[in-house]
Protein backbone atom coordinates (compact mmCIF):
# COMPACT_ATOMS: atom_id res chain seq x y z
CA UNK A 1 0.00 0.00 0.00
CA UNK A 2 2.94 2.38 0.91
CA UNK A 3 4.29 2.19 -2.77
CA UNK A 4 0.74 2.05 -4.13
CA UNK A 5 1.10 -1.41 -6.20
CA UNK A 6 -2.03 -1.89 -7.95
CA UNK A 7 -0.92 -5.12 -9.08
CA UNK A 8 0.02 -6.36 -6.12
CA UNK A 9 -3.12 -5.61 -4.46
CA UNK A 10 -5.00 -6.26 -7.63
CA UNK A 11 -3.80 -9.70 -7.88
CA UNK A 12 -4.31 -10.48 -3.87
CA UNK A 13 -7.92 -9.53 -4.21
CA UNK A 14 -8.38 -11.71 -7.40
CA UNK A 15 -6.94 -15.05 -5.26
CA UNK A 16 -9.16 -13.96 -2.65
CA UNK A 17 -12.01 -13.72 -4.90
CA UNK A 18 -10.86 -16.84 -6.61
CA UNK A 19 -11.13 -18.70 -3.27
CA UNK A 20 -14.55 -18.01 -2.19
CA UNK A 21 -14.68 -14.21 -0.22
CA UNK A 22 -17.75 -12.64 -0.97
CA UNK A 23 -16.45 -9.51 -0.31
CA UNK A 24 -12.98 -7.79 -0.14
CA UNK A 25 -12.15 -6.42 2.86
CA UNK A 26 -9.91 -3.04 2.81
CA UNK A 27 -8.16 -1.11 5.68
CA UNK A 28 -5.63 1.08 5.54
CA UNK A 29 -5.59 2.13 9.16
CA UNK A 30 -2.08 1.64 9.68
CA UNK A 31 -1.97 5.00 7.61
CA UNK A 32 -2.73 7.12 10.54
CA UNK A 33 -2.47 10.49 7.97
CA UNK A 34 -3.50 9.37 4.72
CA UNK A 35 -6.20 6.87 5.55
CA UNK A 36 -8.66 8.37 3.45
CA UNK A 37 -6.81 8.92 0.21
CA UNK A 38 -5.18 5.42 0.88
CA UNK A 39 -8.43 3.87 1.44
CA UNK A 40 -10.08 4.95 -1.84
CA UNK A 41 -6.98 4.04 -3.77
CA UNK A 42 -7.60 0.73 -2.60
CA UNK A 43 -11.10 0.60 -3.18
CA UNK A 44 -10.53 1.63 -7.11
CA UNK A 45 -7.69 -1.01 -7.42
CA UNK A 46 -9.81 -3.73 -5.99
CA UNK A 47 -12.84 -2.62 -7.59
CA UNK A 48 -11.00 -2.56 -10.90
CA UNK A 49 -10.12 -6.40 -10.44
CA UNK A 50 -12.75 -8.54 -8.94
CA UNK A 51 -17.10 -8.37 -8.96
CA UNK A 52 -16.93 -9.21 -5.38
CA UNK A 53 -18.00 -6.05 -3.50
CA UNK A 54 -15.58 -4.72 -0.71
CA UNK A 55 -16.17 -4.30 3.27
CA UNK A 56 -15.08 -0.41 4.03
CA UNK A 57 -12.66 -1.89 7.69
CA UNK A 58 -12.63 1.82 9.11
CA UNK A 59 -13.59 3.53 12.22
CA UNK A 60 -12.47 6.99 10.80
CA UNK A 61 -15.91 8.92 9.23
CA UNK A 62 -13.92 10.84 6.51
CA UNK A 63 -11.74 7.61 5.22
CA UNK A 64 -15.24 5.66 4.95
CA UNK A 65 -16.67 8.70 3.21
CA UNK A 66 -13.85 9.05 0.42
CA UNK A 67 -13.91 4.56 0.17
CA UNK A 68 -17.65 5.14 -0.77
CA UNK A 69 -17.16 7.42 -3.21
CA UNK A 70 -14.48 5.79 -4.53
CA UNK A 71 -17.42 2.74 -5.13
CA UNK A 72 -19.39 4.95 -6.43
CA UNK A 73 -16.85 6.34 -9.06
CA UNK A 74 -15.72 3.43 -9.80
CA UNK A 75 -18.97 1.11 -10.71
CA UNK A 76 -18.08 -1.91 -12.51
CA UNK A 77 -20.39 -2.04 -15.70
CA UNK A 78 -19.72 -5.52 -16.00
CA UNK A 79 -17.16 -8.31 -15.56
CA UNK A 80 -14.13 -6.75 -15.05
CA UNK A 81 -11.33 -6.81 -17.53
CA UNK A 82 -8.57 -9.73 -16.55
CA UNK A 83 -11.29 -11.47 -14.00
CA UNK A 84 -9.62 -15.19 -14.33
CA UNK A 85 -11.50 -17.78 -15.71
CA UNK A 86 -12.83 -19.83 -12.29
CA UNK A 87 -13.37 -16.99 -10.72
CA UNK A 88 -16.82 -17.69 -8.45
CA UNK A 89 -19.52 -15.34 -9.96
CA UNK A 90 -23.05 -16.68 -7.94
CA UNK A 91 -25.06 -13.90 -6.59
CA UNK A 92 -22.84 -11.60 -4.71
CA UNK A 93 -24.45 -8.66 -3.14
CA UNK A 94 -23.28 -5.69 -4.50
CA UNK A 95 -23.52 -3.19 -2.10
CA UNK A 96 -20.59 -2.13 0.27
CA UNK A 97 -20.45 -3.12 3.59
CA UNK A 98 -19.37 -0.46 5.96
CA UNK A 99 -17.27 -1.77 9.14
CA UNK A 100 -17.98 -0.22 11.65
CA UNK A 101 -20.61 1.46 13.36
CA UNK A 102 -21.27 1.42 16.87
CA UNK A 103 -23.40 2.96 19.96
CA UNK A 104 -20.78 5.31 20.77
CA UNK A 105 -22.94 8.70 20.10
CA UNK A 106 -20.16 10.66 18.12
CA UNK A 107 -19.39 7.69 15.64
CA UNK A 108 -23.05 6.78 15.37
CA UNK A 109 -23.69 10.11 14.47
CA UNK A 110 -21.46 10.34 12.39
CA UNK A 111 -21.39 6.97 9.91
CA UNK A 112 -25.12 7.20 10.75
CA UNK A 113 -25.43 9.69 7.50
CA UNK A 114 -23.05 7.52 5.35
CA UNK A 115 -24.88 4.21 5.50
CA UNK A 116 -28.29 5.83 4.68
CA UNK A 117 -26.84 8.08 1.81
CA UNK A 118 -25.06 4.91 0.08
CA UNK A 119 -27.67 2.43 1.02
CA UNK A 120 -24.89 0.58 2.04
CA UNK A 121 -24.46 -2.62 4.69
CA UNK A 122 -22.90 -1.82 7.93
CA UNK A 123 -21.18 -3.82 11.23
CA UNK A 124 -22.71 -2.79 14.72
CA UNK A 125 -19.59 -3.31 16.93
CA UNK A 126 -21.49 -4.10 20.46
CA UNK A 127 -20.38 -1.20 22.13
CA UNK A 128 -20.86 1.86 23.05
CA UNK A 129 -19.84 4.88 25.60
CA UNK A 130 -19.03 3.03 28.45
CA UNK A 131 -16.62 1.16 26.09
CA UNK A 132 -15.93 -2.75 25.82
CA UNK A 133 -19.12 -4.78 27.07
CA UNK A 134 -17.82 -7.50 29.58
CA UNK A 135 -20.96 -9.89 29.51
CA UNK A 136 -23.33 -11.35 27.22
CA UNK A 137 -26.47 -9.49 28.44
CA UNK A 138 -24.31 -6.02 27.63
CA UNK A 139 -23.44 -6.96 24.42
CA UNK A 140 -26.76 -7.97 23.58
CA UNK A 141 -28.71 -4.69 25.00
CA UNK A 142 -26.35 -3.33 22.61
CA UNK A 143 -26.94 -4.87 19.92
CA UNK A 144 -31.16 -4.44 20.06
CA UNK A 145 -30.04 -0.16 21.04
CA UNK A 146 -28.35 -0.45 17.70
CA UNK A 147 -31.06 -2.81 15.20
CA UNK A 148 -33.59 -0.91 16.66
CA UNK A 149 -31.94 2.68 15.85
CA UNK A 150 -31.15 1.47 12.44
CA UNK A 151 -33.81 -0.15 11.60
CA UNK A 152 -35.65 3.07 12.76
CA UNK A 153 -33.55 5.34 10.30
CA UNK A 154 -34.75 2.90 7.39
CA UNK A 155 -31.45 0.44 7.74
CA UNK A 156 -33.05 -3.30 6.31
CA UNK A 157 -32.60 -5.63 8.70
CA UNK A 158 -30.67 -7.86 6.05
CA UNK A 159 -28.20 -4.80 6.00
CA UNK A 160 -26.97 -5.37 9.48
CA UNK A 161 -23.93 -7.23 10.59
CA UNK A 162 -23.81 -7.67 13.99
CA UNK A 163 -19.90 -7.84 15.58
CA UNK A 164 -20.25 -9.29 19.13
CA UNK A 165 -16.70 -8.31 19.69
CA UNK A 166 -14.31 -10.91 20.22
CA UNK A 167 -11.50 -10.85 23.00
CA UNK A 168 -8.79 -12.80 23.25
CA UNK A 169 -9.64 -15.88 24.79
CA UNK A 170 -5.86 -15.84 26.37
CA UNK A 171 -7.07 -12.91 28.18
CA UNK A 172 -9.87 -14.43 29.94
CA UNK A 173 -10.98 -18.28 29.75
CA UNK A 174 -14.52 -17.28 29.78
CA UNK A 175 -14.58 -14.79 26.35
CA UNK A 176 -14.63 -17.81 24.12
CA UNK A 177 -18.15 -18.43 25.99
CA UNK A 178 -18.95 -14.81 25.40
CA UNK A 179 -18.61 -14.40 21.82
CA UNK A 180 -20.29 -17.97 21.13
CA UNK A 181 -23.41 -16.88 23.60
CA UNK A 182 -23.47 -13.67 22.35
CA UNK A 183 -23.71 -14.55 18.81
CA UNK A 184 -26.30 -16.71 20.02
CA UNK A 185 -28.77 -14.28 21.47
CA UNK A 186 -28.33 -11.75 18.91
CA UNK A 187 -28.62 -14.41 16.06
CA UNK A 188 -32.39 -15.55 17.77
CA UNK A 189 -33.47 -12.30 18.54
CA UNK A 190 -33.12 -10.87 15.37
CA UNK A 191 -32.53 -13.42 12.97
CA UNK A 192 -32.47 -11.39 9.47
CA UNK A 193 -29.71 -9.55 10.78
CA UNK A 194 -25.99 -10.87 9.92
CA UNK A 195 -23.82 -11.83 12.53
CA UNK A 196 -19.97 -11.12 12.04
CA UNK A 197 -15.92 -11.09 13.15
CA UNK A 198 -12.95 -10.70 12.89
CA UNK A 199 -11.87 -14.27 13.30
CA UNK A 200 -8.57 -14.06 14.83
CA UNK A 201 -8.95 -12.04 17.21
CA UNK A 202 -9.83 -14.56 19.43
CA UNK A 203 -6.51 -16.09 19.18
CA UNK A 204 -4.59 -12.67 19.50
CA UNK A 205 -1.31 -13.90 22.43
CA UNK A 206 -1.53 -17.15 22.19
CA UNK A 207 0.33 -19.93 20.33
CA UNK A 208 -0.86 -22.11 17.22
CA UNK A 209 -3.64 -19.77 16.37
CA UNK A 210 -5.00 -21.04 13.49
CA UNK A 211 -5.91 -23.98 14.77
CA UNK A 212 -7.63 -21.68 17.61
CA UNK A 213 -9.33 -19.91 14.62
CA UNK A 214 -10.60 -23.04 13.23
CA UNK A 215 -12.31 -23.87 16.67
CA UNK A 216 -13.83 -20.65 17.14
CA UNK A 217 -14.96 -20.36 13.39
CA UNK A 218 -16.79 -23.59 13.40
CA UNK A 219 -18.62 -23.18 17.29
CA UNK A 220 -19.14 -19.46 15.69
CA UNK A 221 -21.07 -20.70 13.15
CA UNK A 222 -23.15 -23.25 15.25
CA UNK A 223 -24.14 -20.50 17.17
CA UNK A 224 -25.12 -18.41 14.07
CA UNK A 225 -22.29 -16.92 12.92
CA UNK A 226 -22.85 -16.30 8.97
CA UNK A 227 -19.79 -13.92 7.85
CA UNK A 228 -16.37 -13.54 9.26
CA UNK A 229 -13.31 -11.38 8.58
CA UNK A 230 -10.86 -14.33 7.38
CA UNK A 231 -8.06 -15.18 5.37
CA UNK A 232 -9.37 -17.46 2.06
CA UNK A 233 -6.06 -18.37 1.05
CA UNK A 234 -5.77 -20.53 4.16
CA UNK A 235 -6.82 -23.93 2.77
CA UNK A 236 -6.70 -25.60 6.63
CA UNK A 237 -9.49 -22.98 7.55
CA UNK A 238 -11.36 -22.76 4.53
CA UNK A 239 -11.88 -26.76 4.50
CA UNK A 240 -12.99 -26.42 7.83
CA UNK A 241 -15.45 -23.96 6.67
CA UNK A 242 -16.81 -25.91 4.31
CA UNK A 243 -17.04 -29.10 6.70
CA UNK A 244 -19.20 -26.65 9.39
CA UNK A 245 -21.08 -25.63 6.36
CA UNK A 246 -22.03 -29.38 5.71
CA UNK A 247 -22.51 -29.55 8.97
CA UNK A 248 -24.73 -27.23 9.85
CA UNK A 249 -26.87 -28.08 7.13
CA UNK A 250 -26.01 -25.20 4.88
CA UNK A 251 -25.08 -27.54 2.28
CA UNK A 252 -27.74 -29.75 0.87
CA UNK A 253 -26.72 -33.26 1.11
CA UNK A 254 -22.78 -32.45 1.33
CA UNK A 255 -23.03 -31.77 -2.19
CA UNK A 256 -20.88 -28.88 -1.61
CA UNK A 257 -18.42 -30.86 0.84
CA UNK A 258 -18.47 -33.84 -1.87
CA UNK A 259 -17.38 -31.17 -4.72
CA UNK A 260 -14.77 -29.39 -2.69
CA UNK A 261 -12.96 -32.79 -1.73
CA UNK A 262 -13.15 -33.87 -5.39
CA UNK A 263 -11.52 -30.53 -5.90
CA UNK A 264 -8.84 -31.11 -3.65
CA UNK A 265 -9.71 -28.16 -0.99
CA UNK A 266 -10.15 -30.77 1.99
CA UNK A 267 -6.33 -32.02 1.76
CA UNK A 268 -4.83 -29.48 3.70
CA UNK B 1 -8.37 -60.17 18.40
CA UNK B 2 -9.40 -63.33 16.60
CA UNK B 3 -5.56 -64.57 17.39
CA UNK B 4 -6.07 -63.25 20.74
CA UNK B 5 -2.58 -61.26 20.34
CA UNK B 6 -2.22 -59.94 23.90
CA UNK B 7 0.22 -58.00 23.54
CA UNK B 8 -1.20 -55.81 20.47
CA UNK B 9 -4.13 -55.27 22.09
CA UNK B 10 -1.76 -53.91 24.86
CA UNK B 11 0.03 -52.17 23.29
CA UNK B 12 -2.49 -50.30 21.45
CA UNK B 13 -4.09 -49.41 24.86
CA UNK B 14 -0.90 -47.96 26.31
CA UNK B 15 -0.71 -45.78 23.77
CA UNK B 16 -4.38 -44.75 23.62
CA UNK B 17 -3.72 -43.72 27.21
CA UNK B 18 -0.95 -41.88 26.87
CA UNK B 19 -2.14 -40.06 24.41
CA UNK B 20 -5.22 -38.82 26.59
CA UNK B 21 -8.00 -41.66 26.86
CA UNK B 22 -10.02 -41.60 30.21
CA UNK B 23 -11.62 -45.05 29.36
CA UNK B 24 -10.50 -47.40 26.74
CA UNK B 25 -13.40 -48.61 24.55
CA UNK B 26 -13.75 -52.32 24.29
CA UNK B 27 -16.20 -53.28 21.22
CA UNK B 28 -16.38 -57.38 20.17
CA UNK B 29 -19.32 -56.76 18.22
CA UNK B 30 -17.56 -58.41 15.10
CA UNK B 31 -17.94 -61.83 16.83
CA UNK B 32 -21.24 -62.93 16.64
CA UNK B 33 -20.69 -66.65 18.60
CA UNK B 34 -18.31 -65.58 21.19
CA UNK B 35 -18.54 -62.11 21.82
CA UNK B 36 -18.92 -62.66 25.52
CA UNK B 37 -16.07 -64.50 25.71
CA UNK B 38 -13.44 -62.70 23.40
CA UNK B 39 -15.11 -58.79 25.50
CA UNK B 40 -13.94 -60.54 28.77
CA UNK B 41 -10.79 -61.12 27.34
CA UNK B 42 -10.02 -57.66 25.92
CA UNK B 43 -11.50 -56.56 29.22
CA UNK B 44 -8.50 -58.52 31.02
CA UNK B 45 -5.90 -57.36 28.55
CA UNK B 46 -6.72 -53.71 28.69
CA UNK B 47 -6.82 -53.87 32.42
CA UNK B 48 -3.71 -55.33 33.25
CA UNK B 49 -1.75 -52.32 30.92
CA UNK B 50 -3.26 -49.65 31.78
CA UNK B 51 -4.77 -47.56 34.69
CA UNK B 52 -8.25 -46.50 32.98
CA UNK B 53 -11.51 -47.96 33.21
CA UNK B 54 -13.16 -49.32 30.45
CA UNK B 55 -16.11 -48.41 28.37
CA UNK B 56 -17.80 -51.81 27.02
CA UNK B 57 -19.22 -51.04 24.10
CA UNK B 58 -21.84 -53.67 23.39
CA UNK B 59 -25.71 -54.11 23.01
CA UNK B 60 -25.70 -57.81 24.07
CA UNK B 61 -26.98 -58.25 27.84
CA UNK B 62 -24.52 -61.70 27.81
CA UNK B 63 -21.23 -60.17 26.43
CA UNK B 64 -21.86 -57.30 29.12
CA UNK B 65 -22.48 -59.46 32.50
CA UNK B 66 -19.18 -61.20 31.37
CA UNK B 67 -17.33 -58.34 30.39
CA UNK B 68 -18.22 -56.59 34.05
CA UNK B 69 -16.81 -59.72 35.60
CA UNK B 70 -13.93 -59.59 34.11
CA UNK B 71 -13.80 -55.75 35.62
CA UNK B 72 -14.34 -57.47 38.90
CA UNK B 73 -12.12 -60.39 38.96
CA UNK B 74 -9.12 -58.19 37.46
CA UNK B 75 -9.26 -54.91 39.42
CA UNK B 76 -5.56 -53.88 39.52
CA UNK B 77 -4.02 -53.39 43.38
CA UNK B 78 -2.13 -50.69 42.43
CA UNK B 79 0.13 -49.16 38.93
CA UNK B 80 0.02 -52.01 36.38
CA UNK B 81 3.11 -53.77 35.38
CA UNK B 82 4.57 -52.20 32.40
CA UNK B 83 3.33 -48.62 32.74
CA UNK B 84 5.36 -46.60 30.34
CA UNK B 85 6.50 -43.56 32.10
CA UNK B 86 4.41 -40.30 31.52
CA UNK B 87 1.45 -42.41 31.25
CA UNK B 88 -1.79 -39.94 32.35
CA UNK B 89 -2.66 -40.23 35.52
CA UNK B 90 -4.81 -37.79 37.13
CA UNK B 91 -8.14 -39.00 38.73
CA UNK B 92 -9.61 -40.89 36.21
CA UNK B 93 -13.05 -42.76 36.98
CA UNK B 94 -12.22 -45.95 38.49
CA UNK B 95 -15.90 -47.85 37.56
CA UNK B 96 -16.39 -48.99 34.03
CA UNK B 97 -18.93 -47.78 31.26
CA UNK B 98 -21.70 -49.90 29.97
CA UNK B 99 -22.30 -48.75 26.52
CA UNK B 100 -25.41 -48.77 26.19
CA UNK B 101 -28.55 -48.84 27.74
CA UNK B 102 -31.63 -47.31 25.79
CA UNK B 103 -35.24 -47.17 26.48
CA UNK B 104 -36.40 -50.23 24.42
CA UNK B 105 -38.34 -52.14 27.07
CA UNK B 106 -36.69 -55.39 26.64
CA UNK B 107 -32.88 -54.10 26.63
CA UNK B 108 -33.61 -52.11 29.76
CA UNK B 109 -34.72 -54.55 31.94
CA UNK B 110 -31.61 -56.36 30.58
CA UNK B 111 -28.99 -53.80 31.07
CA UNK B 112 -30.28 -51.97 34.40
CA UNK B 113 -29.45 -54.86 36.58
CA UNK B 114 -26.15 -54.88 35.14
CA UNK B 115 -25.12 -50.95 35.87
CA UNK B 116 -27.06 -51.94 39.44
CA UNK B 117 -24.71 -54.99 40.90
CA UNK B 118 -21.46 -53.24 39.41
CA UNK B 119 -21.78 -49.94 40.36
CA UNK B 120 -20.97 -48.77 36.49
CA UNK B 121 -21.66 -45.79 34.72
CA UNK B 122 -24.22 -45.79 31.84
CA UNK B 123 -24.57 -45.12 28.22
CA UNK B 124 -28.16 -43.67 27.71
CA UNK B 125 -29.05 -44.19 23.97
CA UNK B 126 -31.74 -42.06 23.19
CA UNK B 127 -34.03 -44.36 21.38
CA UNK B 128 -36.90 -46.46 22.15
CA UNK B 129 -39.30 -49.31 21.15
CA UNK B 130 -40.29 -46.70 18.23
CA UNK B 131 -36.73 -47.03 16.39
CA UNK B 132 -34.46 -44.52 16.32
CA UNK B 133 -36.40 -40.80 16.80
CA UNK B 134 -36.23 -38.47 13.91
CA UNK B 135 -36.99 -35.03 15.95
CA UNK B 136 -35.13 -33.09 18.89
CA UNK B 137 -37.94 -33.13 20.67
CA UNK B 138 -38.45 -37.13 20.51
CA UNK B 139 -35.18 -37.46 21.25
CA UNK B 140 -34.94 -35.22 24.30
CA UNK B 141 -38.31 -36.91 25.73
CA UNK B 142 -36.82 -40.49 25.48
CA UNK B 143 -33.92 -39.07 27.58
CA UNK B 144 -35.77 -37.15 30.20
CA UNK B 145 -37.73 -40.64 30.63
CA UNK B 146 -34.36 -42.66 30.67
CA UNK B 147 -32.98 -39.83 33.73
CA UNK B 148 -36.40 -40.46 35.20
CA UNK B 149 -36.06 -44.40 34.94
CA UNK B 150 -32.38 -44.84 35.84
CA UNK B 151 -31.85 -41.87 38.88
CA UNK B 152 -35.56 -43.91 40.11
CA UNK B 153 -33.57 -46.61 40.26
CA UNK B 154 -30.72 -45.01 42.51
CA UNK B 155 -28.24 -44.30 39.29
CA UNK B 156 -26.09 -40.90 39.81
CA UNK B 157 -26.90 -38.00 37.49
CA UNK B 158 -23.36 -38.29 37.04
CA UNK B 159 -23.20 -41.83 36.12
CA UNK B 160 -25.23 -41.37 32.98
CA UNK B 161 -23.79 -40.55 29.86
CA UNK B 162 -26.49 -39.43 27.04
CA UNK B 163 -26.17 -40.23 23.34
CA UNK B 164 -27.83 -38.07 21.46
CA UNK B 165 -27.70 -41.10 18.60
CA UNK B 166 -25.94 -39.14 15.56
CA UNK B 167 -26.81 -39.93 12.38
CA UNK B 168 -24.97 -39.37 9.28
CA UNK B 169 -25.09 -35.47 8.00
CA UNK B 170 -24.42 -37.36 4.11
CA UNK B 171 -28.12 -39.11 4.86
CA UNK B 172 -29.93 -35.32 5.83
CA UNK B 173 -28.85 -32.58 6.04
CA UNK B 174 -30.71 -31.69 9.16
CA UNK B 175 -28.91 -34.58 11.02
CA UNK B 176 -25.77 -32.19 12.71
CA UNK B 177 -28.10 -29.93 13.66
CA UNK B 178 -30.51 -32.52 15.17
CA UNK B 179 -27.26 -33.90 16.75
CA UNK B 180 -25.89 -30.27 17.96
CA UNK B 181 -29.46 -29.29 18.80
CA UNK B 182 -30.28 -32.14 21.13
CA UNK B 183 -26.76 -32.09 23.20
CA UNK B 184 -27.72 -28.84 23.94
CA UNK B 185 -31.15 -29.39 25.08
CA UNK B 186 -30.76 -32.86 26.81
CA UNK B 187 -27.84 -31.12 28.78
CA UNK B 188 -29.73 -27.73 29.43
CA UNK B 189 -32.51 -30.17 31.35
CA UNK B 190 -30.07 -32.76 32.80
CA UNK B 191 -26.95 -30.65 33.64
CA UNK B 192 -25.34 -33.35 36.25
CA UNK B 193 -25.17 -35.96 33.54
CA UNK B 194 -23.15 -36.08 30.75
CA UNK B 195 -23.11 -36.04 26.62
CA UNK B 196 -21.04 -38.09 24.75
CA UNK B 197 -21.25 -40.12 21.12
CA UNK B 198 -19.88 -41.82 18.49
CA UNK B 199 -17.89 -39.43 17.16
CA UNK B 200 -17.25 -40.49 13.58
CA UNK B 201 -21.17 -41.73 12.88
CA UNK B 202 -21.02 -38.00 11.51
CA UNK B 203 -19.30 -38.45 8.65
CA UNK B 204 -20.78 -42.15 7.74
CA UNK B 205 -20.69 -42.47 3.82
CA UNK B 206 -19.40 -38.84 2.94
CA UNK B 207 -15.20 -38.14 1.86
CA UNK B 208 -12.85 -36.35 3.93
CA UNK B 209 -14.64 -37.91 7.02
CA UNK B 210 -11.57 -36.97 9.34
CA UNK B 211 -12.22 -33.48 8.36
CA UNK B 212 -15.97 -33.50 9.24
CA UNK B 213 -15.13 -35.42 12.11
CA UNK B 214 -13.07 -32.45 13.95
CA UNK B 215 -16.02 -30.00 12.80
CA UNK B 216 -18.29 -31.75 14.75
CA UNK B 217 -16.32 -31.91 17.63
CA UNK B 218 -15.95 -28.59 17.89
CA UNK B 219 -19.87 -27.54 17.71
CA UNK B 220 -20.99 -30.46 20.05
CA UNK B 221 -18.71 -29.69 22.72
CA UNK B 222 -19.89 -26.14 22.38
CA UNK B 223 -23.15 -27.68 22.64
CA UNK B 224 -22.52 -29.63 26.36
CA UNK B 225 -20.95 -32.76 25.17
CA UNK B 226 -17.97 -33.71 27.17
CA UNK B 227 -17.32 -37.18 25.89
CA UNK B 228 -16.74 -38.63 22.58
CA UNK B 229 -15.60 -42.16 21.56
CA UNK B 230 -12.76 -41.37 19.25
CA UNK B 231 -9.36 -42.16 18.52
CA UNK B 232 -6.66 -40.39 20.29
CA UNK B 233 -3.75 -41.42 18.67
CA UNK B 234 -5.07 -39.49 15.56
CA UNK B 235 -3.40 -35.69 16.40
CA UNK B 236 -4.97 -33.46 14.22
CA UNK B 237 -8.53 -34.29 16.17
CA UNK B 238 -6.58 -34.00 19.72
CA UNK B 239 -5.18 -30.87 18.59
CA UNK B 240 -8.45 -28.88 17.77
CA UNK B 241 -9.87 -30.96 21.20
CA UNK B 242 -7.38 -28.72 22.74
CA UNK B 243 -8.36 -26.13 20.82
CA UNK B 244 -11.90 -26.56 21.56
CA UNK B 245 -11.30 -27.05 25.32
CA UNK B 246 -9.30 -23.62 25.70
CA UNK B 247 -12.09 -21.88 23.56
CA UNK B 248 -14.77 -22.79 25.96
CA UNK B 249 -12.86 -21.67 28.87
CA UNK B 250 -12.40 -25.27 30.05
CA UNK B 251 -8.70 -24.92 29.83
CA UNK B 252 -7.61 -21.65 32.46
CA UNK B 253 -6.37 -18.81 30.47
CA UNK B 254 -5.13 -21.31 27.58
CA UNK B 255 -2.68 -22.93 29.59
CA UNK B 256 -3.43 -26.67 29.20
CA UNK B 257 -3.43 -25.35 25.01
CA UNK B 258 -0.28 -23.46 25.96
CA UNK B 259 1.58 -26.65 27.22
CA UNK B 260 0.61 -28.85 24.80
CA UNK B 261 1.88 -26.61 21.80
CA UNK B 262 5.10 -26.60 23.71
CA UNK B 263 4.90 -30.83 23.57
CA UNK B 264 4.76 -30.32 19.71
CA UNK B 265 1.16 -31.68 19.87
CA UNK B 266 -0.23 -28.79 18.33
CA UNK B 267 1.65 -29.49 15.03
CA UNK B 268 -0.97 -31.97 12.86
Amino acid sequence: MEGRDSQAIAELARLQRSAGATYIDVNAGMFFDDEAEILAWLVRTVQGAVDAPVAIDSPNPAAIKAALEAVESGKPTGTPAGTPTGTPTGTPAKKPIINSITDEKKRFDAVLPLVLEHGAGVVALCMDDAGMPETVADRVAIADRLFAKLTGEGVSPGDIYFDPMVRPVGTGSHYGVVAIETIREVKRRHPDAHIMCGLSNISFGIPARKLMNQAFLVAAMAAGMDGAILDPLDKKLMAILYAAEALLGIDDFCMGYISKFREGALDA
